[in-house]
């Protein structure tokens, strides 16, 4: 059967590739920042001028197709999900890396059909990575197949996650206790790229066992949703135990094995549905619960967008933080 | 007049080209993990067979000069520094990362006469960027020069460090504190590579402001002080306000502009000496002075090897932290 929308994540390969460039030129000359919702969330006239780019090209190549774009949501456009299909964009995720040239930067084009996610597209422009995933086709760094970490033992992994961009001190509290508690567990150690999609394609390719961050985006995780899913992967919601797409609260982990033995008794653990079918595993995921996790500044995404995986892939076990 | 040392650094960048191309064959491998201090504090077998690959090479080219090596002294040899000619080696900056794959992953070559250091280099062998630096004659990364950030906010910088390898509650309530404080100010972000060289080859490059950590090893940062030195940035003890090479606590920053506008009236920046010669600078470093920094797991190292800069630099300014 012919495969319908390879035209599109052709394309969408071509787009990310010509960002990249955009993205890489104005990193040689001087930048215009500006101010979002605080003095550290930052906006460029690049994420702007990329973002403006993909839309003009989409339209003028598949004009029925929908799009949700960071700055076109950020300028008032409606963040609509219909079953149309949709380009989800976020045209520089890392800015901040952006504006200070360090070498995480990622144009993102994710694309959904019926709310299901089809491909994914993150290009690492900086560091000239192509990460690229077709639903049931396997994920590619640079053509190259990825495969999540086989790492069983959480005090065995590395953890990726974030400061993020607010300072509001009550929510810097909750992003510190969770990255205590996460330490603490112990775990080899913490790491974040500065860019969500990045630390994602990072867990696809086995270098980190999970990624998790309160208060992100559709547009920072729709690409990299696949990626992380065709790289052998799983994302959840960290408060729900059903996977979604449009997380608030997310995480991706690439755990398929059994529950870590040093965990069983503990009480942070809490089991919250059947095996991923196929699997003889219990813990396939990390999840928060309880309120101490901390809240984003963002706005969120429409709400239920499937992983774009048949049968949908339940955890198993999850991880108060 | 001929100079003396670019025979030991040609030969110190090829012996990291070399070792580089071992730490990626071993990347492909399966690979066996020991712990030093803790479960979290790894060493592998990679990391011995590089040192002893550059122990070798060394003593047959230059029979006479001394060694440092960060498995050497594991091992029990002394971590002395004479005034004799002396290679100051971390055969894998990054062990963690190497571990998982994670793609920052540094061999450390710095050089030593009379305790003034006279070359580094810094090969991030899975990124392929090998960064060098002689004595008054610049920093480079394959071969493009290198300059430190102009930044002159410290709220509009990003912040480098790391969480360390120890689990000890303490010692994490201290590095948690420092780190809120630092992310308070308010700066951009806070990023961490997993590797001190690497952490401070972004400072070279000016991808980041300022890097700190308590805790590190002469080999941690003999080599990329260089680096830091000749791409204009400054390095200080964080309880002394002399720099030095050899620190326990370090701080590599790239302010040379005047201090932070934001900070004039916070008590917690100190000035500590004259300002830079040649520059108008009041704020030169970040330095941790006061009680509540964190300690380390390690060694240290022999004290009094100067950072290779004549006249010597004096921070003017000190961050408490």
């Amino acid at each position: 059967m012919a495969d319908l929308w390879q035209e599109a994540m052709d394309h969408a390969v071509a787009l990310a590739k010509k960002a990249g460039e955009i993205v890489r030129d104005a990193l040689q000359n001087e930048m215009k920042i500006m101010c979002k919702s605080s003095s550290v969330d930052l906006v460029t006239k690049t994420d702007q001028k990329v973002e403006q780019l993909i839309i003009d090209s989409v339209k003028e190549k598949f004009p029925n197709h929908g799009f949700i774009g960071e700055e076109s949501v950020a300028a008032g456009q409606p963040c609509l999900l219909t079953d149309d299909p949709t380009w989800i964009v976020d045209p520089v995720d890392g800015t901040t890396n952006f504006v200070h040239g360090y070498p995480f930067v990622a144009v993102c084009i994710g694309f959904a059909v019926n709310k299901m996610l089809e491909f994914g597209v993150v290009y690492s422009c900086i560091e000239d990575k192509m990460y690229t995933a077709r639903r049931g086709k396997g994920a590619f760094c640079n053509g190259d197949p990825l495969q999540v970490s086989d790492q069983k033992e959480i005090n065995q992994s590395i953890i990726a996650t974030e400061f993020g961009s607010s300072r509001d001190p009550e929510v810097v509290d909750k992003i510190f206790s969770n990255m205590r508690k996460i330490l603490c567990l112990p775990v080899h150690g913490i790491r974040g790229s500065g860019s969500a999609a990045v630390n994602m394609c990072l867990v696809a390719a086995g270098c980190v066992e999970a990624y998790y961050e309160v208060g992100i985006h559709c547009w920072d995780v729709a690409a990299a949703a696949v990626i992380v899913a065709e790289a052998g992967g799983v994302l959840v919601d960290l408060e729900e135990p059903e996977p979604m797409m449009m997380p608030w609260r997310l995480a991706s982990a690439s755990w398929r094995g059994s529950r870590p033995q040093s965990l069983r008794s503990s009480s942070s653990w809490v089991s919250s549905g059947p095996p991923l079918p196929g699997c003889s595993t219990e813990y396939q995921g990390a999840t928060a619960a309880g309120g101490d996790v901390g809240e984003g500044d963002g706005v969120g995404g429409p709400a239920g967008l499937r992983p774009g995986l048949a049968p949908p892939i339940k955890p198993t076990l999850s991880l108060r933080i």
